[in-house]
């Protein structure tokens, strides 16, 4: 216990000590900075910013150079604002084999690319807590499929992307028991906890997902990842923490070894396998939700199978090669050659050439294995290490010009260097202790360059406090010249875990602005005003209602009793860009809807007591908007009060259709 | 049918008209705006900026000049992020007497006063859908307090306050029936639908709230409200609409009446009255919740009793003043003197004298009576109208120098007058369709001025597209000239409903840092790693952990059974700034919890199926941050698996304690 507590207090007081220092120094700020940074009302951003939003489960869109905040997306996290989650038509996707889950942590993200490049047309994100990866369609910005991952537990390695979209790739950060018996004792780790490496394969038409295959690994810390591309087209790399396979007190305990291991996974020979039938089919459950745009609704349906590879007896498809020290990033180069492997508590960098990995494979020329799996000679794949970058390297983006930058956790800075010759450049400070970076299309083939953002972990004294809870905080620097230059500060929402950035023209005029309404195939649409109606089953009440500036129609109901499922369809008649209607109604323990242009969108209520209760559109429409109202009467069950509804004057409903 | 949809059709076109058309021409920026609105790095904003955050239900705030989200406060909508509608300290606080209510629609808010100035102490919002008000605590940020109003729907005219924060002020826009018999048909409106004015008292030293008495009014949409300061302190000024009394195609049918009314409430007579037994008490239900900051935990209690006050009783509480066209915005200026009506469908805004409505009561030179209430005569009370100000005046601010500020909807702009001569001195367009406007202070007898800060309805085309749904805006003008120029556009989270802004002086020395660990009473907290522990009573499992890095004590636990309800207590020991830890277990149906140094925070978790679940640090908190993870262990029920825990060494638990 005494080495324990040595050990943690020297470091947490090292993970701090830069910025408390940085704190007495002035920021260093390009004197051109304000005229870089702003953008004049107006004026387009010239990049997307997908942030991961970390612990709030959702992926923001910040617009750069200027910073500003121009979306958050829900993804894994129920979002009342817009009643995803809440609406009928949305719960559906965050449903799981336990049951609807209302958040997660959402760590990486990855823009769909072709030919190595990016192509704008979708965004994969991850799932941390409850293993999922969730894909978003870039022309309407709506999460359209969620995909629940077997066999993993903490998928942190997750969603990494081959270089046609044909793979996404998710691995696992918390090794856990797979197959039928669940209930072990944990101090049987070694022999019982299993991580696994899920293979996703997408749909090139639909962007459809569907698990492949899975390669199964020995009980470890699968932390980040990367695929090849260009000459290593075929291959993935996993970073690792926890080779020691401790299964307490981590922090100590999975720090011992001075080298973990980068997984070097070759996919397409792996993919063969699976599709020569060498792989085990595993009966697993996963939840497997898609958005159907036409009918405007989702579906969750259960997956039954998995197959999955062992590298035990598939001995072609895995090898190991040992990294220092407890490895974070680990970061393909434009080029493809060069794999670079962070360890986080390491002094130096080292970079792999796939060349020379590829050469000692071919020649066999292992220093032995790790359970079974081939380990290389460090010396032997190594291109070179990075002397004296800084401290706690964590993660490596790229530009153009043959530049890695890498940041670095603990002493909080950026560090660039030439890939080839391993040259230290430049160094900025970032405040502070900086987690990832991104430089646009920093991961791909052809990077756009121009800024590199820092997204840190600590905020402080940086903005105008709010209390105990602040908010974290990314800078930008402009690294079109030399030297790295800081232009702005600006906060985020959630965990800005990771993000990637897009040139604006891949995307913007693909954008949908409205939804046509002689598409609209939902099951309870009111194609115009005449339709509206009410419609009683049972104890269930279908309301098609439809909303246009402005007024609800019907707008006065009456003939609902206490108990009844009650369910308002709400259809938006507008047909134009950025007329969406709301709705709500008082005492529902449930959300609001936001209905865009041509959409129809489903509330679900259940009064409970008898009485008047106002609905309203929630959404200012017009300079009538807060005459936009109506009443739903409810009467104690058992009464007689006959089914009416109308806008202006109400009809009578033939009783139980 | 026929003349409804005329007007409807020549209304939505007018609504949009003036954004088409300003889409053609370019943007007049004032040309030093960069620099005027660029806080470089490291620096601080000047003004927080409070802003509603609508249809999100919670209250963001921005900094100013710069337009950044320096944090979103959790209010009346869940917020998975951290916890808030989840933790079970926190779930009390969205309790209602329809049960947890997961969303509201949060509209205006107020900054607390005394002698009429911002004090920097309380931030009071609304609930627009559920009636609801709320208080939060300026040196924490945390919302404290929730008191739901009874005999209300649509608490839209709320909240509002008294110069020292005697009183939050809170109207109904919906009427609807008060008292025992609630199922009526909504065709009986005018007989029997009610709209309400609640006075919550609020304590000096602890800022709790309690509903003092209410007064209620003849079925009709209480919009807007101001109290009186000054000279006309002890009066509140209400706007209306629907005086029509319709209640079905409010659109037609309650913009018919050439004028509706400003409501005049003597709320000091009203309270003399009330304090004197004169109203009836009222058996209603409503609940209360607080969060007690010494416990760290919410109550909600449920009260059960309001006096009401009959202005067709007490005679001299409530004149109504004669307004054109549905008055929406109702603001006093600086001096008390003037009150400003500003009709949506006028096409002028009548400024009206505190001095002559006065006079004209004193005199009872009324016009007629509207249902009992004495009404004014316009001409008699009207300080002057402001002439062709635009088309559709919204909301008026003033600045310190004797000018107002008024949004006009229709005509997308900002017109500056002057409060005594009336005459228009400036205008400013805005993009597009602007609602509420905000200068710091402008609500009080002593604005700052500075800026005016246009919150927009209408986004479209000003910043690049994120599919149908966008965000909306906000606009920020420099008024320390003698025009107004524009500097910068930002989109906003929820939708920007109104906002106040506050020097910040006034708040940031007083902002609390950490939670003091030795002053946490909370029933489960865990002082020390040495007191974390597992107690097991009967099928409740409670986990006293701790959270410091880089570990969570305990990070093994045995012996727990699937349906036990297991409840993780987590305390973060730390005493540092902007050290949070996160805390969040697999496949459970519930968020996550972010707990602030010397803070305890409760999950629960029911597993359903046997396994091993882990758990970890959901807030990236040190180097070795991946590495503060631990696993729980279930079992199925009737197992005999023995209660273990442990960090390190798992010890054995006597059983069933």
């Amino acid at each position: 216990m005494k080495k324990f507590l040595l050990f943690s207090l020297s470091l947490g007081a090292v993970a701090l000590l830069p910025s408390c220092k940085m704190k007495t120094a002035e920021t260093a700020v390009s004197g051109d900075a304000a005229s870089k940074v702003y953008v004049a009302p107006g004026k387009y951003d010239e990049f997307y910013n997908f942030v991961s939003g970390g612990f709030n489960g959702q992926v923001s869109v910040y617009g750069l150079p200027s910073g500003r905040l121009l979306k958050i997306i829900p993804v894994f996290s129920v979002f009342p604002e817009n009643g995803y989650g809440y609406s009928e038509e949305t719960k559906a996707m965050l449903n799981t084999t336990a049951g609807l889950i209302p958040w997660d942590d959402q760590h990486h993200l990855t823009l769909s690319q072709t030919n190595g490049e990016q192509d704008g047309r979708w965004l994969f994100a991850n799932a941390n807590n409850t293993p999922r990866v969730a894909r978003i369609d870039l022309t309407t910005f709506k999460t359209v499929e969620i995909l629940q991952l077997p066999n993993s537990a903490g998928n942190h390695s997750s969603p990494y992307l081959t270089e046609n979209t044909e793979y996404v790739v998710a691995g696992t950060r918390f090794a856990v028991p797979i197959g039928e018996q669940q209930d072990v004792p944990i101090s049987s780790f070694k022999e019982n906890f299993k991580s696994t490496v899920s293979f996703i394969s997408v749909d090139k038409n639909s962007g459809r997902m569907n698990v492949a295959f899975q390669v199964v690994l020995p009980g470890m810390d699968l932390d980040l990842s990367r695929a090849g591309k260009g000459p290593s087209h075929g291959w993935f790399f996993f970073s690792t923490y926890n080779t020691e396979q401790a299964n307490t007190l981590l922090e100590v305990n999975a720090s011992e070894k001075d080298k973990d291991f980068i997984v070097a996974i070759n996919w397409q020979k792996a993919e063969a396998y699976a599709k020569a039938g060498k792989g085990k089919k595993m009966k697993v459950q996963y939840a497997h939700n898609v958005f159907h745009e036409e009918e405007q609704s989702a579906t969750s349906t259960t997956e039954t199978e998995v197959i999955v590879l062992d590298p035990n007896e598939l001995k072609d498809i895995v090898y190991m090669i040992p990294c220092p020290k407890s490895p974070h990033g680990c970061d393909v180069d434009p080029s493809g050659e060069y794999i670079v492997g962070s360890g986080k508590l390491a002094a130096l960098i080292p970079v792999f050439s796939y060349q020379k990995i590829i050469k000692a494979i071919d020649a066999k020329d292992f220093e032995g294995d790790y359970q079974g799996i081939p380990v290389l000679k460090y010396n032997t794949v190594l291109h070179g290490e990075v002397q004296k970058p800084g401290l706690g390297p964590l993660h490596t983006e790229f530009d153009a010009n043959g530049n890695a930058y890498t940041s670095m956790f603990l002493s909080s800075e950026i560090v660039k260097w030439n890939v080839k010759s391993l040259e230290v450049l430049d160094r900025a400070p970032t405040y502070y202790s900086i987690g990832h970076l991104c430089v646009p299309g920093g991961d791909t083939k052809k990077p756009w360059g121009k800024y590199v953002i820092a997204y840190n972990k600590i905020t402080k004294d940086r903005y105008l406090p709010t209390g105990p809870e602040l908010a974290q905080s990314a800078q930008l620097y402009d690294i079109s010249g030399e030297k790295m230059k800081l232009l702005l500060d600006f906060p985020t929402v959630g965990e800005p875990h990771y993000a990637q950035a897009i040139a604006a023209d891949m995307i913007k005029d693909k954008s949908v602005k409205i939804y046509d309404i002689n598409k609209n195939k939902h099951p309870y649409v009111a194609m115009g005003e005449k339709n509206a109606k009410v419609v009683r089953k049972g104890n269930r009440v279908d309301i098609y209602m439809t909303a246009i500036r402005s007024h609800l129609n019907p707008d006065n109901i009456e003939g609902v009793y206490v108990g009844d499922e009650v369910y308002f369809h709400v259809t938006n008649l507008e047909q134009d860009w950025d007329v969406p209607h709301g709705f709500a109604i008082k005492n529902n323990p449930n959300a609001e809807l936001l209905i865009m242009p041509g959409e129809t969108v489903t509330l679900k209520f259940v009064p409970e007591k008898a009485g008047i209760y106002p609905y309203y559109c929630t959404d200012f429409c017009s300079a009538l908007h807060q005459e936009m109202q109506g009443y739903l009467r409810v009467s104690p069950k058992g009464s007689n009060v006959p089914l009416k509804f109308g806008t202006g004057e109400m009809k009578a409903v033939a009783a139980n259709q």
